[in-house]
Parts: structure tokens; C-alpha cells; sequence
């Protein structure tokens, strides 16, 4: 079994470039577009945040340390109630706090945050704070103690359903949704709006490539 | 616990506009493209098919029978040797023959059989041959019995690792990668390509409403 982060740490980039780079592009994404403006998602929907296959940043806490990851590999697993699959490699420090706390958030980031979710994909939080040190900025969710970053489409709160024996055997995490979030200016009334200007979810792939969420089409319309 | 197939049941086409629908999009579909040069995917790369999260078509066999359904969730579980893991509601035909047979296939579909995709996420294989009615064209497996559907752009062939505990509680399926091929002109050397004429995977919110895969980006390099 490889660590999950693997995934990330091909190509990925050094610290400082990074940090740069991810300063530049949230400052031009904050310029360019309006104030987010975070409204709860109904829970019958929340599995619309994550349908598309979005790559996701995983947060978590406990006992007043916090980190960030990022996870390629999550999915749906139900609608009502709304629940997740998502796999956190047992070398991740976010493993130890999401096995401690029982609770999880996945955040949906932006094309402006692509570098950011690359380079906490890229390095451990045990030994450092990343929050601090790449000045992520943060909010308190509703019902769990995990953070959600500000720079993000979308949230998912998460209370883990204990499964021992896929946890230990396949790394493999499900959680309940007890929360959601969007960004009004991405996702409205149940809907990913990703359209001209609006900011777009991302997809990674492997070694620093990742493709934006492209096109919507609806096949009962235009096909 | 609601069936999978809601996902696609909201708006869904009728079946006939959708057979139409799909018989156009994929005659237009060989006009335009080169043929396909299916290719041997090394098993190591296997998980870059469904790492970005595209829709995929869940095709399995057994016992003569042999039906195809469609799932947008699914994800990549490990590296070496590769996993996968999805969600096969327990109402589906699909999950009886999954079941019987301890096999299933994913096929990664492409813009051009997003009507396909939505249509055979609409209906049930139980009481219809899916693959004769709307003229599938399939091709076989490498090391499974379930049929490869010709008009996508990847194939993973999948044996199912029991795990009966969460197949029960949560309709989720793990499996092993043991095959995986790609059309080359849409994934190479363990790269998807994807450029203004290559044809895109797609990605399901809900009702009827796809996204393509959109832009790539390197974010070593342009961010």
C-alpha cells in the first residue's frame, strides 16, 4: 500500500514557489470575482457537491491541533441521509486526527486554490502548522470542530461511521453529512453554476496536472 | 436508503429520444474522430482513468446475461495493485449479476454517450437486454467475462474483494483492477489528452446535467 500522497508528489512544488504562487492567484481570485457568500446547503442535496468527482481538501482537528490534506479519492455513498466515502492514507497526520475526533470536512476547492491543494498534498502536518505557515485562511463550521478554508466552492461537514475493518485494511473512511455549505457565487438552490466567470471545482490527476471542471451540458436539451 | 438510479431518474429522456439522441451523437462522434487504437493501460497508471472522477458505465455478466448501468460514484482505493471502489444500489440488476459473478467492468463513457449514460442509469437490465435494444456495441475483456463497451474512451476490469459487511450495509463494492486498457487517442502513456479535438470523459451532477472535463492545467508550470 502507497501512501495517498503520493499522488501529489511527483512534481509537486517547492514551499516557497507555492506559497507565492497560491498568495498571487487567491489575490487575483479575490479581485476578479464578488465576495463569497456561504449559504447551508439542504441536506438532500449536499451529495450534488461532490457528484462531479471534484478533487477535495480534507480537514481536520483535534485537541487543538489542526491540518489540511488533499484527496483525489472521494465519493457519494448515500443521499439521505447524505453520506461520503473518502480515503486518508494511515501515514497522514490527518489520519490520526480524523481517527481521534470521529469528524471530517471535505472543502471543494476553487481553480485559484489549485496550488494550494497541491502543496498540502505534498508535505505532512505533523511537524508543522500549515495553516500558519501558508496563512490559510479559515471558518468555523456548524456542527463539528474541524476547520473549513475560506478559499473553497463548497463544504461538507462529517461525522465518521465507524468501520474498523475497511479503515485499517483499505484506508477507507465513511462519513455522515450533518452540514453543507456552498458558495452562492458557485453552487445556488442545488446547483453548480460554473459558468463564464464563475469559479470552477478542479480534478487532479497525477504529477501536478490537474483539468478544471469544464462544460455543463444538459442531454435532455441539447443533445 | 434510495436507489443509485434516482441520481438519474429526475428529468430523464424518454427511451426512444434517447436511443435517436445517442445513435446521432455517436454516428457524428465516428465521423469526426480517428478510430479507436485501444491500448494496454500499465496496471501502476491504472487509477489516472478514474483519479480526475468522470462518470462511469458499470458493465458485468453472468451466467449468459449480461447488463450495463451507470455510476458516478465511483473512485480510485489504491496504487499497486490497483482497487477501486462503487456504489451498486441493491435494486440494480447490475448488483445481482456483480454479485453472482465477482467481476464487473468500469467503462469511462465520453461526451459523446452522455445520452447513453443517462438512459442506462435510467431504466433497470432486469426485464430488457440493454446492449440489443439500443445496438451497444461491446468487445471482450481481457480477464473478465463481462463485455467492454467499444464507445468509451478507458476500461478497467475489476474482480470484486468481498467485503459482504459493506456491500450490504452500504452498497459499496471494492474491486481489483486486473486489466485496464484506453483508447489512444484519449489517454497515452498514462496521460489523458483531452485537446480541442480529443474527446472529453464526463462528469454527473443530476438531472440530466453533465459537465465535460474541462481545461488541464500543470500547476508547476503556468500557476
Amino acid at each position: 500500500m502507497q501512501a495517498i500522497d503520493v499522488k501529489f508528489d511527483c512534481n509537486a512544488l517547492r514551499t516557497d514557489t507555492a506559497l507565492r504562487l497560491w498568495q498571487t492567484a487567491a489575490s487575483l481570485h479575490s479581485r476578479k470575482l464578488s465576495m463569497p457568500e456561504r449559504l447551508p446547503v439542504d441536506l438532500a442535496k449536499a451529495y450534488r457537491l461532490l457528484n462531479h468527482g471534484p478533487t477535495v481538501l480534507v480537514t481536520s482537528t483535534h485537541a487543538g491541533r489542526s491540518n489540511v490534506m488533499a484527496a483525489a479519492w472521494s465519493m457519494p455513498l448515500d443521499f439521505s441521509p447524505p453520506k461520503v466515502a473518502v480515503v486518508i492514507d494511515r501515514n497522514t497526520y490527518t489520519r490520526q486526527l480524523v481517527e481521534a475526533s470521529g469528524e471530517f470536512a471535505l472543502n471543494v476547492p476553487s481553480r485559484a486554490t489549485a496550488a494550494l491543494t497541491l502543496a498540502v498534498g505534498s508535505e505532512s502536518g505533523r511537524e508543522r502548522d500549515k495553516f500558519a505557515e501558508r496563512g490559510i485562511a479559515t471558518f468555523a463550521a456548524g456542527k463539528i470542530a474541524a476547520p473549513l478554508l475560506e478559499d473553497c466552492l463548497g463544504w461538507l461537514e462529517c461525522r465518521v461511521l465507524p468501520e474498523p475493518h475497511i479503515q485499517e485494511r483499505y484506508d477507507l473512511f465513511l462519513g455522515e453529512v450533518v452540514a453543507a455549505w456552498a458558495d452562492a457565487n458557485a453552487f445556488r438552490n442545488g446547483h453548480w453554476l460554473f459558468e463564464e466567470e464563475s469559479p470552477s471545482s478542479i480534478h487532479y490527476v497525477a504529477g501536478g496536472h490537474f483539468f478544471e471542471t469544464g462544460k455543463g451540458f444538459d442531454v435532455s436539451r441539447e443533445d
